[in-house]
């Protein structure tokens, strides 16, 4: 069920996915609507049924992929429960799985950003400048708590959010890490950066992988 | 002295200078040579008397970016005497100023790799590694000392050099922190993800700021 309300139309699927694969190759200014209408094999005429412009295509790839992340994010948060790590882990989780499993499209979503056109790249940021706050909060919780001890908050929230979406541009399904330990491995940084477990005699330090030597 | 090896010939210096602007704002494939001649005030038969192609100015710049960036970062290492802390910072330091001093040329670096041309790209991707290998040895010798705690070495380099990439993305100059002390914090923050420091009772943490409540 749950696919279902993201699936849209066809047509307009197609063409999105279309679209983000050659802009992934060639970039936006390189792609033309000609092109993104090859490859979702439609004609021009067809791919402006669905979308004004090119523009109106990559601002809805943008829009989507951050109102889906907002709502994962949520979500993760609303089950994860009152203790910080876990609600940081939560959201390490999403942040990392999100950016890993459609590495194309979000990684156009960091270099096309500057292709997206005002109002919509000021729109678009004011929801990423959301996402960050999330973090932010999950991180000042858990130092009012005395669970984090970090004395950088804010720049621990922003360097988790940069290095969790950062795994879209160096991740391979070829390489020797699965997607479930990339993202058990961040939950263990993440919680370093914020300085969690120091009340523990450091146990909280390898937690993920546990024996140590 | 220093300056004269890196600053080439004049012309050649204006028009990357003008490359680096003009694809800022419309990326590589959205800007030509004409767009490059006319920005550094040259006619394109002059900008063709020092590169051969627009490939050939973004490969210019790429190579050169990197280049800087492995030379000021193994400077640093000489520098940095033994103490694993003392060298992670002093290479945390360059990462973080190198993409701070230029942001618009780094994040052409990120943003147009994928338009780099083969060899070229391949090259271009070898020399990152190396970069990220000085950051390897760093923690693996920290590891060996037991300096350093963690039991995720090379994730915590790899997610150490994207948070300090990261920079060029969101630094402002008309922010609140100065690049002195996103420095203070990103080294704080990397000696935390290697588990550093966790033999003096905790005062590793937060000492930066030193004093917290």
């Amino acid at each position: 069920m749950s696919t279902a309300r993201e699936a849209g139309r066809p047509g307009e699927e197609a063409i999105l996915k279309a679209a983000i694969a050659v802009m992934a190759e060639h970039g936006y200014h390189g792609t033309s609507v000609r092109d993104i209408a090859e490859r979702a094999g439609l004609s021009p005429a067809a791919m402006y049924y669905h979308f004004t412009s090119k523009q109106d295509v990559l601002a809805t790839l943008m829009e989507r992929g951050i109102e889906r992340l907002l709502t994962r994010t949520r979500a993760a948060l609303a089950e994860a429960g009152d203790a910080p790590e876990d609600r940081l882990s939560a959201i390490v989780e999403v942040q990392v799985l999100f950016h890993l499993e459609s590495q194309a499209a979000t990684l156009l979503g960091t270099t096309e950003l500057r292709a997206l056109e005002e109002p919509l790249r000021g729109k678009h940021k004011a929801k990423r400048l959301q996402q960050q706050r999330l973090f932010d909060q999950v991180i000042e919780e858990g130092i009012a708590q005395g669970v984090f001890t970090t004395s950088l908050p804010q720049e621990a929230a922003r360097a988790i959010v940069v290095m969790c979406t950062g795994v879209a541009g160096w991740f391979s399904p070829r390489g020797k890490l699965s997607r479930e330990q990339v993202v058990r491995h961040y939950q263990r940084l993440a919680l370093d950066m914020v300085g969690a477990g120091p009340g523990d005699g450091g146990a909280g330090r390898g937690r993920v992988r546990g024996r140590r030597s």
